[in-house]
């Protein structure tokens, strides 16, 4: 039995995986789920899925929440800690981190220093505070199952050979919405547009992310952690199909790719049930039915937010929190219409350039830097 | 140290094999090597590396050899029966049997039975032995290691999982050179044509198998033995560039797949480091520089061949040994003008339903299969 704590429940990831737990059955019971404000989703997972705790992060919502749900069924937690608190409980085994943000990393360290498996949706915990949080999960036996449908490719494909046989890792990007957008009209574009995903359903920050390709840079830095990298060992390939995941090449020149239908429900389970695999409520790949995949060099003049990623990862230190915070600023500005698509990478490459950089950060260094960046990034834009 | 015996180390197989020793250096080393009848490449071969043993299975190009090479330096074995003793040898760690046709099975036992490492290009001692082959490897615990490309891909693929949670294969085929000519068109196709195959350098046999597509047909039986499989778990699907070599599913509906530039060297040197990897002198595969891949279901009616293949697997017994076969005798003579392509299959298949189907047979009843399918196609040549 497999007790599973999921932070972020009422998110796209979180309603996924309750989809897969309730799939797989018997031997997975989910017994912690959080939210950050979405109390009436929450409680009808209460309902549904009947966890021993439940955290909620804003505390107004805590209220509405304890009107809905009675605590003598369920144990109900409220504030930011409180999800360090739902992360290291006893009833836990596993532990999916499936919110969006640094918020996360705080119930990160928690259930590494308890020694629960650890998946993570999340980006922002291996972006900012890579060497912290991989050191901490070497240092207790932890190992880090990645959920991004990417880093579970490369974790899959990394499974026929050894770590040392590596060559490279090449990522897979759709290219978002705008791929063949010339870069005039880039310019404008509405928050509406953007939201568009051609081949994934996600939530709104990350969308936009894949708009301007900072989620690759992102995934570029969570790569550098997850699997020691150099910059120079991490590859992206533009594939608008999104079929084949991610890839690895071994110095044989092998290439092991992971494949399947854009389905998050595939990554998710894998982490939930590995090392084993079951059968997952996903429909098969059948590649004769698409006709064809393509591949093409990421054009970096249209996406520079690719270089941004590249020199997180070779700059390091505070550097990568202080592109995720600038970015998180400006793509809630763009979402407010104050900036448009094409400002986002330039207003976060502005802050990295302006940041002194700090070398192997403490948390509170870490911290810092990010407290620094918002509000750096806040300064440069329009009034 | 590994010492290796190359068996038909003049064809293309052999070729790219000692290509792959030369490059991996120190830790490999041959020490035997044969050829059917081809004496002056095996003597500049023995010059070359220096085995302490060859066989020459023709009498009279052992004659001619033994005027090159002296006997000082290396023990030269003739006749059929040279190959077991040359796969059985004490200095002999690992054999590859690079040798085409049924003639390879006896030194395939031999080399299984005194637990040599076993690498498999030959596709015929699985396709007509397949139970013997496989149940002999599994009570000596050898591993049998293939070396077609595409059993390897899926030998790769597996890795990333466990057998029990497979469900099924997907063999890619290139579609031969005839891939897109309509069926009227097929029948006027000549040997010189038929050798000219788009994605890989081969020999004449596996060259026309590939344009009849009888090749795949084999490595659907090929796949039943290696990896244990049913005819409904094996797939097949067209892919016309050769660059995903193969993959498998598993039961999460993920789909790991292998792939490179085709180079039969990738395969060979996996075989042989087999379960490390080296750097390999192969060309690393780029996808954007391909620009795309293509996926296509195989058409039944322009290609009957795949139909053998799963009738060959379902039935079993001696019928994949008349099926091979009476398909060598139709490409000699379709290769000496005697019949058309299109005559290739249905000499075959007529041979197959005429059989008497021995279940769980012996070495003595396939070899006699095997003598009955040969006399029967040639009965229905034109004279």
């Amino acid at each position: 039995m497999k007790r599973i704590a999921i932070l972020g429940s009422t998110g796209s990831i979180g309603r996924n995986a309750l989809e897969v737990v309730r799939s797989l059955g018997g031997d997975y019971r989910v017994t912690a789920l959080s939210t950050h404000q979405n109390w009436e989703l929450l409680a009808q997972q209460v309902a549904d899925f009947r966890p021993s705790r439940v955290a909620i992060v804003d505390k107004e919502s805590y209220r509405l929440l304890k009107r809905k749900v009675s605590t003598n069924s369920v144990e109900i937690l409220a504030g930011e800690d409180s999800l360090e608190e739902l992360a290291s409980g006893e009833d836990v085994d596993f532990v999916l981190s499936a919110i969006v943000g640094a918020a996360a990393l705080p119930a990160t360290l928690a259930a590494i220093k308890e020694k629960k498996s650890l998946a993570l949706a999340n980006k922002e915990a291996l972006v900012v505070a890579g060497e912290i949080v991989t050191s901490l999960a070497s240092k207790m036996g932890v190992k880090l199952l990645p959920v991004d449908s990417e880093h579970s490719a490369i974790f899959q494909s990394l499974l026929a050979g050894q770590r040392s046989e590596l060559r490279k890792v090449i990522l897979t990007a759709s290219g978002g919405p705008f791929r063949e957008y010339p870069r005039e009209a880039l310019r404008d574009v509405t928050p509406e547009q953007a939201l568009k995903h051609p081949t994934w359903q996600m939530g709104k920050k990350i969308t936009i992310d894949s708009a301007t390709l900072i989620n690759k840079a992102l995934e570029i830095i969570e790569a550098k952690w997850l699997f020691g990298l150099e910059a120079q060992q991490i590859d992206v390939v533009i594939h608008p199909q999104s079929i084949i995941h991610s890839m690895v090449e071994f110095q044989d020149g092998s290439v092991i790719a992971q494949m399947g239908l854009p389905d998050m429900k595939l990554p998710i389970q894998y982490a939930l049930t590995y090392p084993q695999r079951r059968p997952a409520p996903v429909e098969p790949l059948s590649l004769p039915k698409l006709g064809g995949l393509t591949f093409f060099k990421p054009d970096m003049e249209r996406f520079p937010a690719l270089r941004l990623g590249y020199r997180a990862v070779s700059e390091g230190g505070t550097i990568p929190a202080v592109l995720n915070a600038a970015n998180e600023v400006a793509v809630e500005a763009f979402l407010d219409r104050r900036i448009k698509l094409t400002d986002i990478v330039p207003i976060t490459e502005g802050t990295m350039d302006r940041h002194k950089k700090c070398e192997h950060p403490s948390l509170g260094e870490i911290l810092a830097a990010d407290q620094w960046a918002r509000e750096e990034a806040r300064k440069n834009l329009p009034k």
